[in-house]
């Protein structure tokens, strides 16, 4: 179990397997995000329908609300909510730094109070593998510091150390073997600290490893600098994990970087805001040019939006706030980014993923 | 084309089929509500897999946004939303007596503001005519003014005698045989009124024929007071069609006084305020006392939330604001409201239609 077979390598890009209990997962690969158990909008069947092979969830949602415990009893998260496919759940770690009003980090864990209600909670590299054993995802993540952006060196040195031995605390913790444990790399916008943290990560043996505390305000070439320190210091024989990135361009540059698995909420996010995601960039469908516009939102989609729907009709639920104008969105988003990790893929298998690239640069627009 | 064939009648309830350009309906139906071009929260395709036969849409919300022309434009409103069965429209009467902030009724028609920015609009018996054949619905409604409750018996008579003039100029005004137009029986709460009503709308010889200004206030037994006085006096030979009326028992009631085709958009409101409807009145999901209860809403429902997930599940996602709880709602109560439709219509092939209805009324708590 949790085997990453390397299928071809293309460049650093890489086309691989990773087998977990809910089934294999062919990488590089897109993970749509249900932070609250559900895919935001989307059933379960369109989630499949989309051809999503694992989905994300958040454990500091899940921890406040229902509980990892009311979770535990509904038979673990894939039965609570229906998913029977694989699911990694973060670690807590970040939404403790973005959503909680106060927080007090210390190499104990971080004491942080729920957005929710003010009531106070303590987060360890312990207890958090103990919320997502109750959980029952496939992959676990450790608690680790998500260093803010921007930090000094010294700070972001200290922060990673302290991330370095809540990840052996973790790892230490950790029991069942149906479920993996991945390690983060953190080190922020430092070359050197992204060695020396991947270095370290690396020596910890986890089933999986993750780069953390990237895409967090810092320019885009910033980030790619930052994976050209870590990725090749990570093990070739484990899958790498790039946390919270998901725009189509980085998709593109993080696979080229030798990435295999990304998640990101922009994809259901915007939908909610009208916005549809597309090969070359994106088109604001509650815009007014749209109105009378009776194309699919992309021609040659295969989502169950663009297959029954126009851009008119579309931006109609839009402008009226009809649920159905998100789900429509939100489908077709999912769908659009599955659709090219699908493609990232064969082109890698084909050896061909370097002009790839280059023709996607072409018509990107961000 | 618009014929109605009565298979079978049991005491007054009728099971029969209205025959339309879009498909045969089995009467009698309940008409989910799309008022905007989309029943809330739903994909047509969901909508088709609670076995929906026909759909209703609103001609004012259509005729603010996106406009009816634009309807026209884009093939007609089947196309639009791409539903491909019936749909029936109403005449926008309703929601400028409900809706719309100032109003202004002669014998011409109805001026009103618009709910949305106030500009001012025109109805008239022959205008809504040429927008609902702009829309292309299978069923067209005439211009009716609702008469609100309670009334005075001269402002109900005056009212009625208006809606039954305005109801000949809209028959005079239709043009095209591939739609039909069902004229309205007004009233008030006053049978005697009811009877005229229903005599005059008879005797203009409309493809169907529709109660309307009921469930407006008034207790129950005096809908089904005016029903007993209205219904009777309306042709065997077509539809009858009780105006926005769709609670699980007042659907049975209307069925045991001959009525044939209902509407409501209860159905997808309470859904979307954490409520699901069962055969035996309601549950409130969102409550505390279904945290932990790991059943289907109801256990013997074939809808896709029943089969797939829990009270736990669907409450955890509307106490958290989640879009998949109010869609499950609303794929769950529209589906158990079109299962009892199929159930009362089974019941009356076999003249078994007293005994359920018994059955039904001990088991059900409003």
């Amino acid at each position: 179990m949790f085997e990453y077979t390397l299928e071809k390598q293309d460049g650093e890009a890489r086309a691989g397997v990773f087998s977990t209990p809910h089934g294999d997962i062919k990488t590089p690969v897109f993970m749509p995000v249900g932070t609250q158990a559900t895919v935001k909008a989307m059933t379960a069947d369109q989630v499949k329908d989309a051809a999503a092979q694992i989905i994300l969830a958040n454990t500091y949602h899940l921890y406040l609300r229902p509980g990892h415990e009311l979770i535990r009893e509904a038979g673990g998260l894939h039965k609570f909510m229906n998913w029977n496919g694989p699911i990694l759940t973060d670690s807590g770690g970040f939404q403790v730094f973005s959503l909680s009003k106060l927080r007090d980090i210390s190499e104990e864990g971080a004491v942080f109070r729920s957005h929710l209600d003010g009531s106070k909670h303590l987060f360890t590299p312990e207890n958090v593998v103990e919320i997502q054993e109750a959980l029952g995802s496939d992959i676990m993540m450790v608690l680790d510091e998500c260093t803010p952006y921007p930090a000094d060196f010294e700070y972001t040195k200290n922060s990673m150390e302290m991330t370095h031995r809540w990840a052996q605390r973790a790892r230490d913790m950790k029991e069942r073997d149906d479920q993996a444990l991945f390690g983060i790399v953190q080190g922020g916008m430092y070359p050197e600290l992204r060695k020396a943290s991947a270095q370290a990560i690396a020596g910890m043996d986890f089933e999986g490893n993750a780069i953390g505390g990237l895409s967090v305000g810092e320019p885009k070439h910033m980030m790619y600098e930052m994976l050209e320190a870590a990725v090749p210091r990570l093990p070739q024989t484990k899958p790498r994990y790039l946390m919270g990135v998901g725009s189509m361009d980085a998709l593109v540059e993080g696979v080229a970087r030798g990435v295999d698995m990304f998640d990101c909420v922009l994809q259901t996010r915007v939908a909610r805001n009208g916005t549809a995601l597309t090969r070359t960039g994106k088109l604001v469908v509650r815009n007014q040019e749209y109105a009378r516009d009776f194309r699919p939102i992309e021609e040659d989609c295969d989502c169950y939006a663009c297959k029954n729907h126009t851009r008119a009709y579309i931006r109609h639920l839009v402008k009226t706030n009809e649920i159905l104008g998100s789900v429509l969105l939100s489908i077709h988003n999912v769908r659009t980014t599955i659709r090219l990790m699908e493609e990232i893929r064969q082109n890698i298998l084909e050896g061909t993923f370097a002009a790839f690239r280059k023709e996607f640069d072409a018509a990107y627009e961000e």
